[in-house]
């Protein structure tokens, strides 16, 4: 097959066939095809754009690339959600517990972050011992005896989502929907899925910063997800501040074990209430919505929950006592008080300026070298909406090192708006698509 | 300089400053920036296109890529043509000692051909002993001494558009008309000339199929030359048929000749003529076009450009003797007389048609690595508007090798379309711009 061909088709804004799309994925994972190609025709796609025929083929051919975890062993119906991401994005080992509990079957493969604050397997490696990097035998394991197990990509695992996922960082062709889709679902159907709760970030923070734009990427992962036999339900939920009030890594576990101590922050809880509503709506746990969401509110009333965190923390090599004892988690050398210049309502919370603060202590990562330093960064004490009075504390800052706290700052600057006049706080949940 | 936003730029219809355009043809260049980044950014241009004034910078930032000749203490101005290329186009070894014999100076680097037949240096080539690798030097003495020279491409000159095009070549980003008047012009410039007459094809044979488009193509290399302080002039001519009768690499330095002896098909030594009048009258040498043609043309009856190109000949390493004896040069094995199938009017000559047959003959190269033959080629016979008759011969099969001489008749069943109805023959010269 001519790769030349298949480049020039799409940059004339022809479709390319299933074979075509499959050749470009295979050639690329095998080295058959050089970057210079791959990166070309990911170029003339993000301009061009995919047909919804041409999407599910790059889906297809994404989740033939490698392997694939087949738990068809183990009763009842698998579900997974997945978060396009934001700051303060902590949902994952809050409602994976709560799904477990409540008789879900949740196989989680997370990713790292780059930029602002850690990924979810970032966040996880700052409870002391646990690891992340289990063979896929003995995720499958565990999924079967806990009800869900929180692991890494394998290098077994979709190769060819890897090999463009790293392309497009470098090319400038991240931002295109039928890309974005594609890499979204191929990994996800490859764990093994029945189905999936997708919670798409609107807002400055998030990916897409409009509903219109969100929704327009929730209904393509709909149709994508659909199209592969998958029941999929699309949220639409808020990303405009942070979500509840810890960024960074050690920070943000603290807050998941408070959220399933039935403590926490009230949008934090909220959203993982919906979230693992629809998840066990999905595995057909409960009638419908509201139900399931009370079904849901139980695995943390009744402490369910939280108890399969801690076993889950235990069979991955970490220190189950941390559920208990939030003091075992690692904790910094300082903390600053950042308070407000004058009295008013909070308009805006930027949570890219609180991400990129949260970065500069040393939260995420600056490159792909960097190391995280899992006991840094933010709590954010007020929400848009909320009064402040001058000198009152808008967020407190967990750091290690002086110099980091002066660039933290300095981002600080453009991350709180005050206004003398009254605000509404924007919705938590924008929308739900199914 | 950030590349990945250099790249978000053009993908978003912004302008790249001359400083980010030069980044990324010095870091093409030094091999800092990977080729998938460069590609990415091509895919990008070819789609979205670039300002005037990129173009401009893209231009300098090749011709600073490399090496460039200073002719300037040679007296009088530098001269030369580009010919975006056709089938059985030969005008170069005619016209620069036509321009030369006339008092001009005619500095020309070609490049070899890909695809159906050889570039003037495959051509040049078949004159035994011929060198194009000569030094700079060599060649710079050369112009001064002769008047011109005819060279290839040495490493040190221009290598970003080396690089460029061959990354172009295998990513679908070759017909794109600011990357490719920025190579043809940057090439042109790096010669150290003043002057330069363009010969843009039009038809089914060249590269551009439609009158509209080799002017479209025309006025940016015209735009482009200019703002680097460049006088042009830009032909538009025929190619839905081959030029001359020739059409392989001896067979066409045998018709260079028969034209310098004042024989030959009349629309080469017309277009010649034309083209070598244009680069006079923009060498001074002329008052106006038609004394320029005045010009020319004595150089051929005196028969000073003759002498000339015999000259250059011995001083490239060649058997000056081919001038005055044809038999010199390289002849096929056999011939073999390709002949009508009926009586009527030829409508069409489909250069690409001729061009693919001669290619499978042997005269062209199927891939990079391919040998050239140069004994081989077709001699067409007839032109467009012609009366032929049935079993009269349309076409000579110069071959060495009966499985070639086949798959070149196979293509040949395409190459001719005879009708009942009379036809005008096409014009030589479409248009003029200045």
């Amino acid at each position: 097959m001519n790769v030349v061909e298949i480049i020039r088709k799409k940059r004339d804004q022809e479709s390319n066939s299933p074979q075509e799309i499959r050749h470009m994925v295979q050639g690329a994972v095998e080295g058959e095809i050089p970057e210079y190609q791959v990166s070309a025709w990911l170029m003339a796609v993000y301009l061009n754009g995919l047909e919804a025929e041409e999407t599910r083929s790059l889906t297809q051919a994404l989740i033939d690339s490698g392997r694939t975890v087949d738990l068809s062993h183990i009763p009842g119906l698998k579900v997974d959600k997945h978060s396009t991401g934001g700051v303060g994005d902590k949902t994952s080992p809050i409602i994976a517990p709560i799904v477990a509990a409540a008789g879900g079957r949740v196989p989680m493969v997370s990713g790292r972050g780059l930029g602002h604050t850690g990924g979810t397997l970032d966040k996880l490696e700052s409870i002391p011992g646990f690891r992340v990097d289990l063979s896929l035998q003995r995720f499958t394991q565990l999924v079967e005896e806990c009800g869900f197990a929180l692991i890494g990509q394998t290098d077994e695992f979709n190769p060819g989502d890897r090999i463009l996922y790293a392309l497009r960082d470098v090319t400038s062709t991240v931002e295109s929907i039928p890309l974005i889709v594609s890499s979204i679902i191929s990994k996800k159907v490859a764990e093994g899925i029945d189905a999936l709760v997708l919670d798409v970030k609107t807002g400055g923070g998030a990916f897409m910063k409009t509903p219109q734009r969100s929704r327009e990427l929730a209904r393509a992962l709909i149709e994508a997800g659909t199209g592969l036999g998958k029941r999929v339900v699309a949220l639409i939920s808020d990303m405009s501040q942070p979500l509840g009030r810890a960024v960074g890594n050690a920070l943000e576990i603290r807050e998941c074990i408070e959220v399933l101590r039935g403590e926490g922050p009230d949008d934090l809880r909220q959203l993982c209430l919906e979230l693992a509503g629809y998840m066990l709506l999905l595995s057909e746990l409960a009638p419908d919505i509201a139900s399931a969401r009370d079904l849901a509110r139980e695995q943390i009333s009744s402490g369910r929950a939280l108890r399969a965190l801690g076993a889950l923390i235990e069979k991955q090599h970490g220190d189950p006592r941390v559920v208990d004892d939030l003091s075992l988690l690692p904790g910094p050398r300082s903390e600053f008080e950042y308070t407000g210049p004058q009295s008013g309502v909070l308009h805006e919370v930027r949570a890219l300026s609180i991400g990129r603060a949260a970065m500069l202590l040393g939260a995420g990562r600056r490159t792909v070298d960097s190391r995280i330093n899992p006991a840094v960064g933010i709590e954010v004490l007020k929400k848009v909406g909320d009064h402040v009075e001058e000198g009152q504390s808008l967020a407190r800052l967990h750091y290690d090192d002086e110099s980091t706290l002066q660039q933290a700052l300095e981002e600080m600057e453009s991350a709180f708006f005050i206004s003398q006049e009254a605000v509404e706080a924007p919705p938590l949940i924008h929308d739900v698509l199914e």
